[in-house]
């Protein structure tokens, strides 16, 4: 028997494969299921999350300066415990490098690692450095600690709770359309120059995405713990889905509410896109998406870095996008396993 | 300025990327330079590995069943994790696979990650699942807890201390001889029948390789902690030389100490190798080696699986191995990049 694995999506692949598997350690609080794993050692709350990105799948080196890979790499997996209400403190770094690679090529990869570190304040422990005959790939483990009050897990939204999200989506979608649209105009006469003037935010947000700290930080100065949390790195509509399956709700969040950046909306009429469309299903925003009770409304509507885009609803009434006039879509979370995801 | 990797060996490339990589965080208590990073959170101790098998360095597809690659990537992690003398608990999976891959194959590969997780009593706990446009690569970490006083480093061998080798050695390079062997014939003529029968030994050493638990449980109850110790990944060589390097210390190993298998020795000699340089320089035996003062003699000498074969000395006397007759002969450990080495 031969079932393709792109018919299933990638957390479909992943609660297919993790379905057997069972877990019998003491310290092992919370396994396979959320964006990282719960352990208790001693009197200690610990958090792991592991996250790989794959040449030619995560990101084009033609257009990726290696710092920014060593960067983004270690953003991805720092965002993982941010959404777990966690304090990211150490990253374990593994990469596979054909021999075509200098070591200057690496050191720039390390650059880009260290600087995420210092601004993230981990340390960079340990890792793995092997050869490749195809490709590079690179995988970081970030662990971190948790008060065991303030976890924040997927699946412990609940009905009646306000939908919130960090910053803007979309753009980092955005930014490799036109990464890859000077890509194939350069491919076609080497004597052009990328011009990426005018795209610096879109273009940014992809290459050199953030963890919001700052996000994180203000849920400990408020007081305040989300009931469930999320990073946005699949697309706010796979995200969500997560969120709503995980925790057996449905949601209604509205069209209007969705925070888009200017400038992805402008980029996105070059491209015949709809903004809704990149901000829904573009994916690597790496912003938090989190579900709070009605009476910290007042906490979060006063900062112009959240966004109060719906609410939670009872499961029966399924998850849904309300486009205005009445119109409702019903959000689509799963993509296919091919594509871009992570 | 381009610098090619292959002029530096693996652990030669490891320290120059981390030569600039300090640690801050109170909770990090040693980083990047041993089988495992060792985190200190409240009053527990633990520690973290993280290891890539990348297909075509570490493992082919066509002679490597999928079950074996997932129990074997978990095996070389939880190495890590004994070869410190700590106690592995949990498995953090990451997969790169190409969409041609069936959701059968991964099973299979999950299989063989539960197998080892029931073997050595760990829970796998979380893990990544991306595409890959060519080739499969798998990164475990592992992760566990130690007892302060128990932690077993690379860099604390002592002049005099004896020096050990769980097992025997050499016999996973051979077996990879006899697979590539029989991979060879079959591309030739696709009617043989890959002939293994004689070579199970080898070629079991090759594909499901074992981590030394029991060794970590005999240190314990004979009350008995190593000066220093690491796992043979790389070969005898190379690791006795990680463990010299690291220590400072000098060594003098014995060629009719190092202990070889019968099948071994018979292999080698159908493919007109020194079984010596199969132990030596073959790698991936997952065996613990490692180093205690004189005083605990008694305790190891008495036991089958464990052979002394040498002494640390200072280090103005260098590293080498006696042949007999007064010959001896300068180790040298390290490989260039682009062979295999995990």
């Amino acid at each position: 028997m031969s079932t393709p694995l792109s018919g299933l999506g990638k957390s479909g692949l992943i609660r297919h494969l993790a379905a057997g598997i069972k877990t019998s350690q003491p310290s092992t609080l919370k396994g396979i299921g959320d964006d990282a794993a719960v352990l208790g050692y001693g009197n200690a709350t610990l958090v792991a999350a592991t996250d790989t990105l794959a040449e030619g799948v995560h990101f084009d080196l033609t257009y990726t300066p290696m710092q920014h890979l060593g960067y983004k790499a270690a953003v991805v997996a720092i965002s993982d415990l941010y959404a777990m209400n966690a304090i990211p403190r150490q990253l374990l770094v593994s990469i596979a490098v054909s021999a075509k690679f200098s070591v200057e090529s690496l050191e720039l990869l390390y650059l880009g690692l260290q600087h995420a570190c210092d601004q993230y304040h981990l340390d960079l422990v340990g890792g793995d450095t092997s050869p490749s005959i195809t490709g590079f790939y690179i995988n970081v483990t970030a662990i971190g600690e948790v008060l065991p009050e303030k976890i924040t897990c997927r699946n412990t939204a609940k009905k009646g709770d306000l939908i919130c999200v960090s910053g803007d989506l979309g753009a980092a979608y955005l930014g490799l359309q036109v990464l890859e649209r000077e890509k194939k105009l350069f491919e076609e006469d080497a004597s052009m120059q990328p011009q990426l003037t005018g795209y610096e935010y879109v273009v940014g947000r992809q290459l050199k995405p953030t963890a919001r700290k700052d996000i994180s930080d203000f849920f400990a100065s408020a007081g305040m713990v989300p009931t469930a949390m999320i990073d946005v790195s699949a697309g706010l509509a796979s995200d969500l889905m997560r969120i709503c399956t995980a925790s057996n709700v449905g949601c209604e969040i509205h069209h209007h509410k969705i925070p888009v950046a200017e400038e992805t909306i402008r980029t996105a009429g070059e491209f015949f896109t709809e903004p809704l469309i990149a901000a829904l299903n573009g994916g690597e925003d790496y912003e938090l998406l989190f579900t709070v009770p009605v009476a910290e409304y007042e906490k979060i509507v006063g900062r112009q870095d959240l966004s109060i885009i719906g609410y939670i609803t009872a499961p029966e009434d399924g998850c849904y996008l309300m486009t205005g006039h009445g119109n409702r879509i019903e959000i689509q979370g799963e993509r296919s396993f091919d594509r871009l995801s992570s």
